[in-house]
């Protein structure tokens, strides 16, 4: 399979006429200039991805990602790694936060086995596209080969292709998932790994020096040097980050609303945006997390978050706590009367 | 009538054994300790004021108080006061944004006339409460008399004691009322009154600066100079904000959820809380807004917002936007499923 049938056009949606008539409609609503501050700029941002001066948010769709990480093996993570498959099943059960949100906010919820070390009945809700029971060892050899990185960005675009609806949530389950978030961000990034490296889940100062001793043995092995986008995440990434690259890639090209969580499915967008550098423009961030990586990617793909509410959970979570102000900008836009239509007098009036 | 018929008991509601057994609730959920951030917070806040580890929110009420303000005959605002008036209107007919924002989250809006220039038609929705057609001047003598104040706050308990429900979020119109708040926080804060003051609806530099001088003018008066909570309420306030300081002592009293707005709320909340020293715990601060002394008020309140998003709306918009995340903290502690339950490994498993 060549790049260019793997990945998608992602084309410039930047529409100059567009963005004024959106702005012309915000500044006839019965407000202050600019008074619901960042709220209009979503507004415009939603807007300008649907194409339209009356965007409307239809069927949206979180998708959580999960699989485990033979990096986990070095001790990574202030979990073992079994609890990948025990949150998936409580996924499904309905009884983690970020179903709890899903529920609470008329969130279709999928989750997706990219390579988690269980087997799981087939039900609803679950889609099944594992690669392999967990990457290799990402300090021993390339956590993935290209094949399997191929094969689990096309399922993270055929997963996508399946959903309706023009606005995706990221989610995301790994038990060691923020170590690859932070070797891709210090890759793509070119950023000291140290800066992109937290506590997770909630390592202490011993086990997250552990973390950062590991995390640069791997940057410095042969195998993981490699800096274009693809060979970076076959070397450091995982099934479900790969999945979502081809989820993010295929919702860009659908031109969804794609909905940013934490530092790992952030992570899946850095490398998205490195292969298609308009994916950005489909995007919004929920939020930015207590993971010190984080604040750093965002800035890179020059997105602004939502919330800063010192979230660290992952699971798409923070998407799901943000997704009513997005369905707000949508509201004022659609359905707010005008100066003239309420007979409200201007400023200079 | 005597300040204690006027004004309710708001006792300490601090509760050390219902707060650690509501951190046990949270602690047991199926995510790492504290990785929900301030969402964990504010579950247990809102747990707090419902007396309960299981805390539910009923029937939320958005109360928007409306009134004029003789001092805006002094330009301090950049719109004309008429737009008092025709924004009641746009709130009842549901073409604002707290009107949008309310029907989104199924918030019921009672708007009430606590004294607008204008008669308004009886209707559903609408609750008469007119002091007067405006304060006077509060440049020339104090905004309203004694007996004026003591209506407004007694008709604000009267409002709230009829709404049903738990949780209260207020909403405020007045052209001019950033004014009336800035006067307040100043006076009741003891901060100089240029910090307290913004551009309020979107005054330019030079509308500031006269603004800026008439407020000192204000303050410098020899009616305006009293430090009492009530006696700086009539000398500087507005019938809404009055009004609002009622309704504040009177959830407090029933111990509802108190849901801040802007800074013009908010003042309504500094002065209910100057009265009655506990109705702070009753409160959650929505957001923070571009106003700069909103800020100021909120840090002497002791509450930290939500949401960060540059609003300067007022109506009660920041309290709706933030409401799902309060929502989201109830359903948390009461929907989560716990880690013996959902059969998930904890930490040292």
């Amino acid at each position: 399979m060549t790049h260019d049938d793997l990945l998608p056009a992602v084309p410039d949606i930047a529409d100059a006429a567009l963005a004024a008539r959106l702005q012309a409609v915000l500044d006839n609503k019965t407000k202050p200039l600019g008074a619901l501050g960042r709220l209009e700029a979503l507004a415009l941002r939603l807007g300008t991805i649907l194409g339209t001066e009356s965007p409307a948010l239809e069927a949206p769709q979180m998708l959580v990602c999960a699989a485990d990480h033979g990096l986990a093996a070095r001790g990574v993570s202030a979990y073992p790694s079994d609890v990948t498959w025990q949150m998936v099943e409580n996924f499904l059960a309905g009884g983690a936060a970020v179903s709890v949100l899903a529920r609470q906010h008329g969130l279709a919820l999928t989750v997706a086995d990219c390579g988690v070390r269980r087997d799981f009945q087939p039900r609803p809700g679950l889609v099944q596209r594992r690669i392999a029971p967990g990457t290799a060892d990402a300090s021993a050899g390339p956590a993935m080969s290209a094949a399997q990185c191929a094969q689990a960005i096309a399922n993270g675009r055929e997963i996508v292709r399946a959903l309706p609806g023009n606005a995706l949530l990221l989610g995301e389950m790994g038990i060691g998932n923020s170590s690859a978030a932070a070797l891709l961000l210090a890759r793509l990034a070119d950023i000291d790994i140290d800066r992109c490296t937290g506590a997770g889940t909630g390592l202490d100062a011993e086990g997250l020096a552990r973390k950062r001793a590991v995390l640069r043995e791997v940057l410095l092995a042969l195998h993981a040097r490699a800096t274009a986008p693809l060979d970076a995440l076959a070397a450091l990434g995982g099934f479900e980050i790969a999945t979502l690259v081809g989820a993010v890639l295929q919702a860009a090209e659908e031109r969804r609303v794609i909905v940013l969580d934490g530092f790992i499915a952030s992570a899946a967008v850095l490398v998205a945006q490195a292969l298609r550098p308009h994916v950005a423009q489909r995007c919004v961030a929920a939020h930015v997390s207590a993971e010190p990586g984080h604040a750093l990617l965002l800035e890179r793909l020059q997105l602004e978050p939502l919330l800063n509410l010192g979230l660290r959970l992952g699971e798409g979570s923070g998407g799901a706590l943000a997704w009513p102000l997005l369905e707000s900008a949508c509201r004022i836009v659609r359905e707010m009367a005008s100066f003239e239509s309420a007979g409200v007098s201007r400023k200079d009036a």
